[in-house]
């Protein structure tokens, strides 16, 4: 990694000193192994792009859209502009409304195209160079190039090796720069023509915004694994995005899912925006867990309400295994739709007894160890006389270390309540995650070192039941979907393990 | 050493600077009018305490209490702690969690006594200064009292005058600082006496938590308007705090709530929590509005569940107001226990297809006026599919400017919907509180504005009902309570308008 | 408004942490043992008062009083003022011009009085809550006496004990702290009388200038060990300085030397500046070393001019020690005006030929240690065609460690000369001062180890000489002043070790 | 100019804040017009290069040679290293001493070459961004040229607008921009084929050292307008600087002055330093005034010593003017010499006795109009029992605007001299500079504007002289150095206004 000083000097000495101890720990940053133990997958990236024929508000609207993509990463979010000919961008450490709300010239960042990225790590370790949009610039240090991705590259270590032979400089440690070098190493053939040769090399997951200094593009990997849509504000004004409320966010309406394998793009010959399919007649292989858990109910994924989807659970796991019970109660937010659709289907009151904490966020400081016991109700806190004495349906989402459902059962057996019934909407995770979601790895995955019955014993449930795959497919009507950390069955060749940009 | 530094020139310089810019703003600064224009009246403060005969991890405990209490004010906290005869004060604006993080000498914190604030501005303007909790010190700079109070003072303005005619220097411009130095000023009375002629002094509505070098206290007005809570985690660690979920948040037994007129304080003669009724026999005319918007669902204040009178709510305008509708939906988060109610009550489904975004709290930075059009649909998106072509009956908890309530109907006519029947679970507001809320002033409160049959055809929507006074009475089980926002009766004589502390 | 903000919620949060930061440091902060590794005594403190009987540009009179002194002191420095009954004050490290241009509000430091403090570090280590001016304050945190204090006492560690017995709480760890602390507890005798009983507790040397809310004072020690001079810019304004220098920069005109055992200051009663001897008779002491070293050369101490003394000593040590030469140099600045005298009485040519480096002031950085080699020249250079083969008589002030000597002698021997005839116009230091002068102890004092011609051949020059005490004690006309570093007899009763306050 | 921001996130937010400001800041920013006001000419910039066969530590060795070229430029200073093919640059506001204290990464600047600059703002406006060296990157973001640039182009404008019209993009407003950005594009002439074209291109005055990733380069304009001298630290390792007290500071034997019109440099074929001459037999004609102001006492510059140059002025004027005096006082520091060298002329003896205050460099805040009046004595104070009532002979390097010269005579009409005898060692300035002094304009040179006798009375002396030109020619045994300020003939064609770069 190369120093770049040379933008030192117009900051106040002070701003300095902090960027020099910026540098010195960045020199010796480890990976912060647990540094975020969550004991559930978390959120995957989310992406945005918009062009227009006109210079429009793009602040604004990259704003409102990144806000509806929120959920998706809260760690840092960027922009990268073009306005009028020329290319600017911003990104740092914090949410969508703090970080716009540090930029003082907004104007600047007001053009004709837009790219926006919101983060949460799953690829390349925590550095803050690693934030997106990644950009490539010409010899005058002016940007030419920008893109902004949501996935995981499997073959990108080996392309790395092979670009840096040809003596292309990385700055970064993030899978998501090896498709920008790919396309600028290739910028002689055209942009669609980059791309396209782009396309050709990675493998993996890969939803992909970007920007040149007068051309917008995005594209998709050939299974479609990560989610990418693509809506229009008026007929000069379209937008993608990774889900569906960012265009409701945007004031867009929904035009259709980007294809797997669709290149979309402005040119300097064509109005509009144009198409270009690298491969024919792909398969529709995009993640199931977007649907369980990742995406927001509000959203619309390949056409299917992801509300719709988990409430429907709810409704399948009564039939595939129902229960007599007095309440049935869903763990906020993701299962409270699936315990309404439970419900709704065995006639057994859903209470919504379970309140969430909304100042969660940031980690709690606990000097002393006695004190840690304390914890556990701070996040969720029964309301102890709806429940006490019966017994219980507890709906979640799935159950991936099982760390919190085992804390979820000790305050409900806390609060009185006579029988715990615990129902995972999603089948058992067994295997891990290579395309875009931070699984922990089998070690840490509960259902692939235990069987339901030791389960159950080990949550001290009554009763415990996964919807079965075949029921998840069914409600999805898809065999196609990528289940791979349900099935250990993945649309992509699963990487070595040394191949992997981690 | 006393954390409580005099000197400037600890501090790196560019720190000072910045303190010094800070001076002179403090010194031009005028209430920023509007600068945080909801259209809802917002949560009051939260106050926590706690006390034991030996130390104990005051920091983490003080910390969970008022996490458990960020919903009642999120722009700054603070804690003063008593360890080992000395006192420790830090505040800082900010949620709970990030003040705390920054604190890196935790060990500090950790005594035999401490009581925290958690604040959103009622009275005293938004300058920092005003952040709680409050102390005073004596001539070597060390703090010998500190207090931190939720509620209003209806006669501060004239105490201070008085005060200050007695040459007590007055170092912020809350109504909060008169409690602390009418105690300060009686302090040869003893401590029980000195907090007694202060309350013969204060009029208006006060919970007080308070702490000297080896004394803790609490005290609550003689209406006990605001809440107040008195736990207990062992037979000598007490604990006393806005609200019962804060009793949950450090492991505490709900005891009872703190009455009417009465102090409980430790002293140098007697072991444990001492009580003491400045006058007998008061009548509690706690706020309704606690119950309505401000509380945790999981609270209970005098005795009664929250989320309860939320659902019976619902359940009681149904039976006020029936109507014939396909779904009911409630506006999260206060509204939806009450839709729940309603869809009880009436047979009707209830459907969770507002989605809010969780990532609120900071203002968004619009640049160009055609966007603020787009705004809408930001923080809350229904699930259209839902609702489409459907009757709706939206169930909120109350109606303050109409802002929110029309922009809602904007929505969900946007979503396609047939009818729309709103209802209300509060009476309609038709005067200011002056008692610890935040209301707007009566020219601001729609209610107060237009009959019920204008406010519909202003609203847009099909019928329009408000939950009567007599039936909220019926669900709190009182008419002793406070009201005065539905009825413009106060438990209090309305102060003249400049004797307010504002 | 008081300048003191109690409250660290008025910082910005960066501040703040980084405040924390320095209070976590504090705590840990040892004397930072040779982090200034001088090899000559370094300069003590300035002190600086003015008071007037109507408001003046006190702010711009003290900046340039203290800029005078600044050769005095050149760590910290610091104000206190007293402008229309309340009083501020701030300080911090850095240069005289550069804490001033801090200041954003200088119409707030344009009182009646003031008093200014510019700091090199003698007593109580490095601190920086040890920074001057000194203030009390009152249970309002108001500002209500402060005092700067140039010297030392060696009893304030027995007087720290009694005071803190009687439960006064200290802030800082310097001596100077028990002055402010034993005038604080003594007001109650008014201020004369509180100044009086304080002279007569303390021992050791001091100057010292303060202000109440309403009234300035000064005071100087039974031996007046430390320089303090009166002037007066008109028959109502009157100025208070260590050196006259400071006088000419405010435009004042000299009026005569503060006696031993005098207080000067104002009262409510009598118009202008009084006078009162705590003690009469007192002999004069001043220190020998102010005009050897620490002294500008256009001061005026007990009415001789320093630049005279300096000059009269080359004189003098020619006539005591003549030698044959060629050319004649003085070490830069205050070896210069003793090698113009003694050119002039020896008729060898003075040539200004040694080049100081005028941007010393920070530490190099050397990060290898072969280059610390490379350091000789670049404080001193020479040129080199002026003393190439030449006998060189070389003047300096004093030797003290002898490594600066060391390295002069290796500068002029690169540079080719023929012979080096050394000559200190002041005697041989042969022990510590424990009376405000930076003195290095005893092992490190080259003279107490080495007689003359082991120093002679140690430094490898051709001749040494020392000027004799008794042609010091003629020059100076008097036996009286403080030679203890030459004889190791003082004025004031050597301290048991362990009472310094160090 | 376009926005840099990929580094903002690296940023703590406040840095990115206070970044922000900047920039806004820079986007307004104005040149300062009289900032700082000096009634003087002040320093140019100093250089330094040094280039070694194998790692050496070059961060020492930059940090020594610039500190000792301190004295031509206090505003800024930086370098670039070459560091094992890769290149590092940094440069911040203020000292040299203060700058590298900030480096916390020493190591990174230890390489085999390395350029600095130390910069007096003499063309191009006081933006941050013109600080040097200049630097020129590839596409990867990796510097690959830099270099520093001591003086003034005087066709910059128009070589700016020609390259920018061939798609150059510049980056800052100084002239050196030009001579980086004409080297870059050169650059496959190879380097000294780059370097050649680019001083036929460029013209006006130049010394310039730098640096690509394997190279070192210096080269100085065919007038040899500023100096630039060559040294040797041992046969590999050679260093270039703008002065020789720059080599004594590295501890390197001088060589020689490199020649008007040469390159020096290393390249891959041959090994040390190779010299090429672009012009043969160029004249020297190097600016007089940095023997009379500029040049450090201990310098050579072209052979001759810029002491003995002083010392012979002060004699020479004693020929050219003798007068009947009592003492004869010099202006520090660079009248100094010349009033030495008048008194070994004339007998009247030399009084060391203005006292020069050395914390001068920042301004001083003055408040209050009234206060501006006291300012006088501040920056020199004199002894006054050493000139009262005494003819004095006052010696000062030059005169330029004339405010400086008089106030130095009413301070010594204050101290009651009683003649005052005025003598310039360098003649009348009548014509402003545009080869690299930063010069007023004609309007304000004071002998553009008064005849000497106009002058004398103006300032109100006895009498006043200047030295003559032939008597400074001759001094310097040359005809042919650049004497433009004092006979408006330049060795460069005077440029049209509108070309400067100013």
């Amino acid at each position: 990694m190369n120093l770049e000083f040379q933008n030192f000097s117009s900051l106040p000495k002070y701003a300095f000193q902090n960027r020099y101890n910026e540098f010195e720990e960045l020199k010796n940053q480890e990976p912060e192994a647990g540094a975020y133990p969550f004991d559930k997958m978390e959120e995957e990236c989310g992406i945005f792009g918009l062009v227009s024929d006109e210079n429009t508000d793009t602040f604004s609207l990259s704003q409102f859209g990144l806000f509806a993509l929120q959920h998706r990463g809260q760690e840092a979010c960027g922009i990268t502009v073009g306005n009028d000919g020329k290319m600017y961008s911003i990104k740092d450490e914090g949410l969508v409304l703090d970080v716009f709300k540090t930029i003082e010239n907004p104007e600047t960042f007001m053009g004709n195209c837009v790219i926006g990225h919101t983060r949460y790590t799953t690829a390349g370790d925590k550095k803050k160079y690693n934030y997106q949009p990644f950009f490539a610039k010409n010899e005058y240090d002016q940007i030419i190039l920008s893109i902004a991705h949501n996935g995981n590259l499997t073959n990108a270590k080996q392309l790395k090796k092979e670009l840096e032979e040809e003596g292309v400089v990385f700055r970064a440690t993030s899978d998501s720069e090896v498709i920008l070098r790919l396309i600028q190493k290739n910028l002689d053939l055209g942009l669609r023509g980059a791309i396209k040769a782009t396309m050709e090399k990675i493998e993996g997951a890969y939803s992909v915004v970007g920007v040149t200094r007068n051309k917008f593009f995005a594209f998709r990997d050939f299974n479609g694994i990560r989610p990418l849509v693509l809506g229009a504000i008026d007929e000069k004004t379209f937008v993608v995005a990774s889900e569906s409320c960012a265009l409701d966010g945007v004031g867009a309406q929904y035009v259709r899912d980007i294809l797997p394998g669709e290149i979309v793009y402005t040119s300097d010959n064509e109005e509009g925006l144009q198409s270009y399919l690298v491969k024919e007649n792909c398969t529709n292989r995009i993640c199931s867990f977007e649907y369980i858990y990742f995406a927001r109910p509000d959203s619309m994924l390949e056409g299917i309400n992801v509300h719709e989807v988990r409430e429907k659970s709810g409704m399948k796991i009564w039939e595939q295994a129902p229960v007599e019970a007095d309440v049935v109660i869903g763990v906020p937010d993701s299962g409270v739709p699936a315990a309404i659709g439970f419900a709704k289907a065995s006639g057994i009151p859903f209470r919504p007894v379970l309140i969430k904490n909304r100042y969660i966020g940031r980690s709690f400081i606990i000097p002393s160890q006695e004190m840690r016991e304390h914890y556990v109700n701070l996040k969720l806190n029964p309301i102890v006389s709806e429940i006490k004495d019966k017994r219980v349906v507890i709906i979640d989402d799935s159950i991936v270390r099982g760390t919190t459902s085992k804390r979820l059962v000790k305050i409900l057996k806390k609060a009185g309540v006579k029988e715990i019934h615990f129902r995972s909407v999603s089948p058992p995770i067994i295997a891990p995650c290579f395309l875009g979601i931070d699984t922990p790895t089998k070690d840490d995955l509960i259902s692939a070192n235990m069987t339901k019955d030791e389960l159950r014993d080990y949550l001290e449930v009554d009763s415990l039941e996964f919807l079965s795959v075949p029921n998840l497919q069914d409600i999805l009507g898809s065999k196609n979907h990528c289940f791979g950390c349900f099935t250990e069955k993945y649309p992509v060749e699963k990487p070595v393990e040394e191949d992997l940009f981690q």
